[in-house]
């Protein structure tokens, strides 16, 4: 176990002038820059008299990084990937100079060694704007919660993929016609792979996982799945159990290990995330002591994750240090308990339901709904289950699925059932 | 214009051990005891070494606060009401010692007094725990939101009072019926008029609007309402509209005024708190840089404060300092604006939806909905505003009042019109 607290203080001898060096002139390196002209005022009065001056500004263009690197007393990371932002980080924390990023990348990839190069260094990392924009969810896991054991922490942390299954879910769309709009409104990447493939939120569920429970976690440990799949008849369907999807991160202490999965999953509308909508993040965070508390707001864009940047800007400036706990007894769990949403097309005989019924016994899964619906010499079955081990659940789904009277391959998507209110 | 910013710094020459002295021996003081005691391995880890050990505990009956004061590094106060706490408190800080407190009335009323002592003692005040229980929205707006020109902070932050409104509408109950359940599962003391009279509410939300605008509020600028007076036909008529009801706090940057106001109010359903029910708080803060965060959690029980507490000690033993920054330029607003719904009980008779139309078009009062229904001889009107000065409503109000076709009191509530998603 290891424990990363290093404040700057605040000794008499700090120069009035705080130099802040600036990697990246991408969207947020501007916004950034626009709002630290701004508010270098409050800047000042809030921290006690710290005012901050750009050093310079990198870019792939122009700007020299060692001389930057030797100018400033913080370096803004805003230049996402980790090649070259793994080398400038670690070499500015390194040299004792405190780091703000916003890159969700570098830190689920190499926290570990980031973390490292700060104790070498003494220096400050912070990286509120890594995860949710503006929600200031990393603070309040690094401090107000700092001393709480964290149970769960599920999140809505990409809005883009909130957005297409918020628009599906309205509106009836396709899942191309749903990414089509969210493209043409700015939501959606030209190349959305990483959105809607599961990826981005693995980065950011990899962080708040590594906060709230102090385990080493890597972005190899969280398995994940995209949204691509997902249909308009499965919203269509689920809307009638009172159900609406999401695209989740679920990080989960289980005994002395830990689970952190993303995954499309159905919510019962008492559950705090059913009614975020649209291309909003929020993030649920559950401990025995305070139940649970949950932040909102909208997504990641420029001004959004600016003003993250400018917070932990202002807080680095102001002394203190942000939190950071490592606990290596906790390892990564095997098998997780889910609840699952069955859906099954089949042909309208005697006998059905029982067949299905008695693998998912076998498989000690209980039933908690059924709803069967005659179409002609069809039917259709929508079944919700209880929570149970997922191992036991792939058994009777591989089994099911070799039944002769199925007219199409059987879905199904994972359901949370803790409803709060 | 003046700044507080100590940080205790992190010295090398700190006790390992940190002697924390608790006033106050109620329910929050042993859930603190207890908390603190289950978590002090943490506390030194995450703080860099500092253990917390307690130095004495006072309570009406034993213990001398001078011994205690003289023996600790921070005094947790737990005692509420302003005596003896602020004398306590106030020569604490003046003393140098760190002071966390949950004391919203203190803090509220005194907020000045206590600023200037820790300034004098170069200690740190810290008090999320004052409002909303577990949910971080001091250190959100001192921390997170530091350097953000904030414009609005909406809050539901008096648990009873929103669990007595869910229960009125979910399930048809008088105000008198779900303050009683209310008191029966201890979400409501025995005298329950601060909560359901407001002033709960009034002295959260002048912390919030403190902390949000710099401006010096005192609990004497905030005017407030409580629910005493609304009847389950209030909460059913507006649910067809499509509304729902809160005692909501608002506190509001009007230009180079503020406005801060506890009152019941409407909600339509794409408002963030809108789906906030039962004993919960929320806080929706917003500023142009982040359009807007909401935070909600179950309100102020005694581990949630602990919590909060123990979160505010970490912070103290950890360093920093909170960010407190007085800006007397701004004053306190004279007329806001409003939206209102207007509920009439009138005769059913040609010519009543023009007078009351004609009146309000004289006061520029906008018409957003209407629905009249039939009801024997005599018919409701049910109407809902668009936003305008709350001056001009109250000049229209009183001349409808006076109409002759009213069969009861004309019955006006605020709406806010905001919707998010």
């Amino acid at each position: 176990m290891t424990a990363m607290n290093r404040g700057s203080g605040r000794e008499a001898e700090q120069p009035r002038v705080a130099k802040v060096g600036i990697l990246g002139k991408g969207t947020v390196g501007a916004a950034f820059r626009d709002l630290l002209e701004q508010r270098a005022d409050m800047v000042e009065e809030v921290s006690g008299g710290r005012r901050p001056e750009i050093s310079g500004v990198l870019s792939s263009r122009e700007g020299d990084f060692d001389r930057i690197l030797a100018e400033s007393e913080v370096i803004v990371e805003l230049i996402g990937g980790t090649d070259p932002a793994r080398d400038y980080v670690t070499r500015a924390l390194r040299d004792g100079k405190h780091v703000v990023t916003a890159n969700k990348q570098l830190v689920a990839q190499h926290g570990d060694e980031l973390v490292s190069a700060a104790k070498e260094g003494g220096a400050q990392l912070r990286f509120e704007a890594a995860v949710a924009g503006a929600i200031p969810v990393i603070r309040v896991l690094q401090e107000s919660l700092g001393a709480v054991p964290i149970q769960k922490v599920t999140g809505i942390v990409n809005g883009t993929t909130n957005y297409i299954l918020t628009e599906m879910a309205r509106a009836g769309l396709s899942y191309d016609e749903a990414l089509k709009q969210a493209q043409e409104l700015g939501y959606a990447e030209a190349d959305p792979s990483e959105d809607v493939g599961g990826a981005d939120a693995a980065a950011k569920m990899t962080i708040l996982a590594r906060l709230a429970f102090g385990a080493p976690i890597s972005l190899d440990d969280v398995p994940y799945q995209g949204i691509q799949e997902i249909t308009p008849d499965d919203l269509a369907y689920a809307k009638d159990l009172g159900l609406s999807l999401k695209l989740l991160g679920v990080a989960e202490r289980l005994g002395d290990r830990v689970s952190v999965r993303v995954f499309p999953c159905f919510l019962y509308s008492g559950h705090p995330l059913a009614p975020v909508e649209g291309p909003f993040n929020a993030v649920t965070v559950e401990a025995p002591v305070i139940t649970e508390i949950t932040m909102s707001g909208p997504g990641a864009g420029g001004a959004e994750t600016a003003s993250a940047v400018l917070g932990d800007v202002l807080s680095v400036l102001s002394g203190g240090s942000p939190l950071f706990e490592e606990n290596s007894k906790l390892g990564v769990a095997d098998d997780v308990n889910s609840a699952f949403y069955l859906h099954l097309e089949v042909e309208d005989r005697p006998g059905v339901l029982a067949q299905v019924a008695e693998i998912l016994g076998e498989n000690e899964i209980s039933v908690r709904s059924v709803v069967q619906r005659g179409l002609g010499d069809d039917a259709r079955l929508e079944m919700v289950m209880h929570e149970g081990p997922e191992s036991r659940f792939s058994a009777a789904l591989e089994r099911i699925a070799k039944l002769d009277f199925l007219r199409s391959p059987p879905r199904s998507i994972r359901v949370i059932e803790e409803e709060f209110v």
